[in-house]
C-alpha cells in the first residue's frame, strides 16, 4: 500500500513556531513515527508553499498511489484549483486539518477540497494524520 | 475506558432505508462489531429523535465518561442547544458524520457543534465511528 | 385507504385563541367532519408540540400508510430533522399551511419540508386539509 | 359559477416537450376533462407568453368572475406587475404550480403572487388545477 | 412644447379600485385637468400593461418630444429594458410615483429607471405629474 | 399574584459548571431566595431541555397565570415554535438572559421571542429574574 | 403660509466648490430668488453641519409651520434620528436632493427620511426646492 | 449613590407627541416621581439631540458616578462613537428602551451600545428606567 | 442550414444611438453582410422589444431550425421565461452580447439564459454574431 | 500574426481524465489541428499549474504578440493577480472556457479576468479556442 | 507649511484610559513633541466629540492649510458627512488610525473617509501622526 | 538594521506600463534612491509573481531581519497563505499599497494581511515605502 502525505503552505514551520499551539515536534520526526508504526505502508511525503506544485504532485501520484492524505493549509480555503485536481485524479484523498478550523476566523470555515474528498478529519492535532491512514486501512 | 455513542434523528432508520446510500447494516449490528473489536472499552449507546433527550443524555454522561461520539444528524445544523451542552460538559466529544455533508445542500455545511468538539470526522460512512474511537485511544 | 394527519406545535390551540384569524372550530370537531365526509378513508390523527415526537410518528406510519398530511406549524421553518424524515419514509406526504405564510414574517417563507413533499397547499384555512385528502384520491 | 384558468409562458408547450417531466397530455385535452368533470362551472381559458396580456386578461375578468386559477409560469418569480393586478382585482385568485418549485433552482422559490393569492397549490402536477377548482367549491 | 405621459401596468385601474389609497379620479379626468392648466403644452398620453409596448412608445417619442413623464408602475422595480431605453433616447425623462414607494415592500425601494432619469418625484399622489411638468417649465 | 419561571436547555447546570461565568449558586437556591423576598407571589418553576415541553408548560400556564418569566436558553435563537406560543397565550411573558448575548456569537444576537414578549432583560446575571418580577409589580 | 427650508452638512459650500457639478450660485442668492418668486410665503432658512441642530430646528418649527423642505445632505443616508423627528412632528416635510443620488455610490441610494416624508424630489438641481414649494401650493 | 440618566434624540418630545404610543407623561414629571421614590439616590439628568453632547456628558460623569442609565434613542442603532464612550468610562451603564425595538423596523434591532453595557432593558415603557435603577440597587 | 437570429429590446436602435459605443452600422446592414458571407445558410431575423414575442418566436423556430443566435438585451438579466423557452426547445441556442457585460453594472453580470445555452459569446461587438454562426459550422 | 495560447491548472489532464465530459483528445493533438488549420498564424503554447508562471508568461508575451487566448481554469474564479496582468499588458486577451461554467457551481460563475478581456467565449468545448482565433482574424 | 491635526470622538481620553492599549501619554504632550520635532511647521490642533464640529473645522481650514491629518475615531466608520467634506475641500487630508482597525470588530474595517483621503496610515500607534506629517514633507 | 522589501505580482512592471497612474520610475531606480537615503540600513529586495515564492522569502527572512516591507499586490486580497506567514514569523511586517485601494473595485478593499501586520500604509504612491521604513526608525 502506497500513501502520499502532502502538506501545504507554512506547515514546514511546524515545531519551530507557535509551539503552544502546534507542539514542538516538527513534521519530519512525526513522519518517522508514522513510518515505524505502519511498516506495511510505503510513504511518500511532499511539502510546498506553492499552490501549483501541490497540484503537480497530486497529478503525479494521483493515478498510481492507493491513498493521499492532504493538509492544504491556507489553500484549503482559497484554492479551487487544488480542489479540481482532487476531483480529477483517481486516488482517494483524505483531508486533514490539525487545528479546529471551525473555531477560528470565518473564512477558514469553508473548504473547497472537502466536497471532493473521500473524507475530512478536523481538529485532532497531528493525530489527524494517523486517523487518515487508519481510514485507508479500514476499507 | 467508557465511551458513549449518541445518534440523533433518523439514524434509527439506518439499514432499512435508502440502502444504496447508507448500506444495509443497521446500527445495532455495527455496534456489536465495534464492541468485539474494542473489548477494552465499555460502550453505552443512545439514539433519540428528540433534541432535548440528546441533551439530557449528554448531561448525564458528560461528567463521568472518558469520551462521547456524537452524530447529531439534522440537529447538527440547527441546534445551538446541543452545541451548548457539548461545551458545558467536561467529557471530550468527537463529532461524526456518515455522509460528506459538504457535497450536499448548503444548510448542511454548517455545524453548530464543530467549534465545541474535540474533533470532527466527516464522510467515511460507518467507519467514521471507528476513527472517532481510535482518536480517543491515541491520546 | 389509510391516511395520517399530523399537526405540529400550537395547533392544539386552534379554536381557543386568535379566533378572528383561525376561526372558532377546534381541530377535533373539524376532524369529525372530515371523517363523515370521507367514510372510505381510515384516519389516524396525531398532534404534538415536540419536534422529535412528530418524527417518531412519521417513522411509525411512514412505511405502511397510504398518505400523510402534515402541518408542521413553526417547525416547518426550522426543522431539517422533520424534512429528513419526510424524505426517508416511503409514504407520500402532503404539506398544509392554514394561513398564507408568504404574507407573514420573512422567516415563514422558507419550508425545509416542501422540497421533499409530494405537494404543498397554502393559505386555504382548514379547507387545506380537505384539498390534501382530495389530492390522494386523485392519484 | 364562472372560473377563468390562466396559463403563463411556455405552458402552451405542455405535452409536446420534456414528457418525462410534464407527461404527454396537452392542456387542451386536460381542460376538456375538467369541463366534463365540473359541468356546473362555466370555464374560460387563456394562455399567453406575454406578461402584459396576462395582466390584461386578469383585469378583464377580475371584477366579474367567481374565481381565477393562475399558473404564471416563470413570471411567478419575476413579475411584480402581475402580483399587483392579483391584488387590485376583486375576484379571488388561486395560484397553481405543476412541478415542485421548491426542489428546483433557488430563484424559483420566490413567488411575488403568493402573498396576494387566496391560496397556493404546488407540486401536484396537473391535479393542481383540480384542487384549485375544488377550493372554490369548498367556500 | 410637446410632452408625453406614459403610465405602466395597472395604472389604467386608477379611480376604479382601492379608492381609499388612490382616490376616485381616473387618469383620463386628471389628464383633462392638466391639459386645461397647461394650454401651452401639447400632450400625448400612453398607457400599457405590456413592458415592450412602453419601450416602443419611449423609442417612438424619445427623439422628438421635449419631455417624457413616466410612471412605470411595477416595471420600475424589475425592468432593466425600460431603463435602458430611457438611457438610449435623447428626450429627458422624469420619473413619477404616486405612492411613497419607500414605505412599502422592500422590492419597491429599487428603481432601475432612476439612475437614467432627469429626476424623480415620489409620494405626492397625482400632484406628482404636475410637479414633473413644472420641472420641464423650470429649465 | 401567580408567576411562572421557565428555564430552557442547559440552565439546569447552573452552579455546577463554568462557575467563573455563571457563579456557584444553582437555580434552586436562587429560587428559594426569590420566594423569601417576594412572599406575596405564588411561584411555579419549570425547567426542561426539550423545546416542546417548554411549549406545553407555556400553554398550560398561559391562560391563568399573571406573569411568566422565560429564559429559553439556546432555543431563544432557534425556536419559532416557542415564540409562537408566547404570542398565542394571554399571560404576559418577560424574557430574561443571564449573560450579555450581544457580546457573544452573532447567532445569539437574534431572539425570535423578543418581538412577542412584554419586555426583555439582558445581561444582569441572576438579578435579571429579580428585575423581571419587579416589572410585574410595577404594572 | 410659513415654510422652513433646512439644509444639512456641506450644503453651505454650494457655489464655492465643485462648480461644474453644483453650479456657481450659492444658496443665499438662490433663496432670494425664491423669496421674490413666492412673495405670499414667509420663509425661514436654516443650515447646519451638526445632525442634532437639524433635529432641534425641526422640532422647533415642526408644530407651527405649514411646510418644511429638507435636504439633509449626507445625513439622509445615516441618520435614523432625523428621520424619527420628521415622523414625530406634525408639519409635513418634503425631501429634496440636488443631485441624482441613485447614480452615485450605493450607500447614497438609501434614505432613512423618505418613508416618513410627504414626498421626495431627486435630481433636479436647485429646481428641486422650487418643486417642493410648488407641492405645498398644490394641496 | 449618584446616578445619571441620559436621554438621546427626540426623547424631549415625550408626552407631547404620539401619546397613544408613549403615554402623556413627559419625562420631567416622571423624573420627579423617580426622585421621590428613590430618595437615597442623587440624580442627574441630561437630554440632548446632539450625539457628541451625549458623549461629552458620558465622559464628564463616567469616572465619578455610581451608575448611568442611557436611552440613546435613534443613536442606539447608528452611533459607534457613543458605544466607544460607554466602553471607555469606568461607571457601569445600563441601556433602556421604552418601546419593543425588536417588533419595529429591522434597523432598530441592532444596538452598538449593548455589547458594552452592564445590561439592557427593553420594552417596559417608562418602567424600564425604574428597573435600571433597581439593577444598581441589587448589586 | 437554417439559422434564426433574435435580437431583444433596444437592439433596433443599433447604429442610430450612442455611436461611440455601438458603432454606426445598423443591424440590417450588418445582416446583409452576414448573408453575403454565409450564402450556404438560410437566415431568419427577428427583433422585438416585447419579452413574450421573443418567446413566441423561439417556440416557433425552436423545433425546426438548425441553430438560433440570441442577444436578449436587457431581458438576459431579468427573464426566467426566455431562459425556460431556450431550455424547452430542441434547437441549440447560442447567446451573444455585443458589449462586455462584466465590465458594466453588477446586475448585468447575471444571465438566466447562459446555463441553458449551447454557448455564450461576450464582448466582441457585432463580430459576436459571426462567431456564433461559426460555432454552428464547427459542429 | 503571432498568437499565444495559455492553459491553466489541470488542463494538462485533458484527454486522460473524465473523458465523458472532456472528450478523449488531449490538447497537444488539438493544437496540431489548429496549426494545420491556421498556417498563417505563428502559435506559441504554454500550460502551467502555477498561477505565477501564468503571469510570467503573460508578461513575457504581452507586449509583442498579436493575441493571447487564455483558459485560466480554476484560477479564473480566484486570481485577481492574473486579471491584473491581463489589464496591464498591451496584447488583447480572449478568454475561453471549455465547459458551461454557468451551469456548474456558483463560485464558477464569477471570472476576475472577464472585465479585462477583449471578449469571452464559454461552453463550446475545444471549439472555443477556434472561435477565439477567429475573433482575432475578424478584426 | 501649515498643518491641522483633527481628532474625533473619545480621543480626548488618550492617556487617561485603557493605558495598556493606548499608552500613558496624552495627546497634548505628544503634540508638544511633534512641534519640537517639526519646528518648520505651523500646527493647529482641534478635537471634538461632535461630528458637525469636525466638519466645521475641516471647512474652515480646508481651503488655506497645506495639509490636514485626521483621526476621526468612531465617525470613520459611520460618517458620510465628514467623508463628503474631505472630498469637498482643497487641502489634502491624511487619515490616521492609532490601532489596527482590521484586527477589531468588522464594522471598524470600513472607512467612509479613505476613498477621499490622500492616503491612510493604520496601526502604528501615535507614530502614525509622525508618518502622516512625513508624508507631507515628502511631496 | 536589516530590512527586506518584498513586492508581489505585476509590480515588476512598474515604470513600463500605465505611466499616468504609476509614474515612469521603475522600482530598481527607486530602490537605489532609498539605499542612498538610508545608508545605515542594509536592504534586501525580492519580487515574484508566484504566491508561494513570496511565502518562501518571508519564511527565510522572517526570523532574522529587523523589518519587512511588503506590497503583496493582488495577493493582498486573495492570499490567506501569505497572511498566515506574516503571522507565523517573528520579524514585524509593514504593509504598503501604492494606490488608494479603497477607491478601486470592492474586492480590493479587503486585505488578509492587514490584521497580522504591524501597520498598513495606503495611497501615497512610492512614498509609501519611505514611510514604511520611517516607521521602523521611529520604534
Amino acid at each position: 500500500m502506497k500513501i502520499l502525505i502532502i502538506n501545504g503552505p507554512n506547515l514546514n514551520l511546524l515545531g519551530t513556531r507557535e509551539k503552544s499551539i502546534y507542539g514542538n515536534i516538527n513534521f519530519t520526526e512525526y513522519l518517522n513515527n508514522l513510518k515505524s508504526q505502519y511498516q506495511q505502508i510505503e510513504f511518500d511525503y511532499f511539502q510546498s508553499n506553492i499552490e501549483g506544485e501541490l497540484i503537480n504532485k497530486l497529478q503525479e501520484a494521483g493515478f498510481s498511489f492507493d491513498g493521499i492524505v492532504i493538509n492544504a493549509g491556507a489553500y484549503t480555503h482559497t484554492s479551487v484549483a487544488i480542489a479540481d485536481t482532487v476531483k480529477a485524479i483517481s486516488t482517494p484523498v483524505v483531508e486533514v486539518h490539525i487545528s479546529n478550523i471551525f473555531s477560528r476566523e470565518e473564512f477558514r470555515h469553508v473548504s473547497f477540497i472537502s466536497p471532493n474528498a473521500k473524507g475530512t478529519i478536523i481538529g485532532f492535532g497531528l493525530h489527524g494524520y494517523n486517523l487518515a491512514i487508519e481510514s485507508f486501512l479500514l476499507d
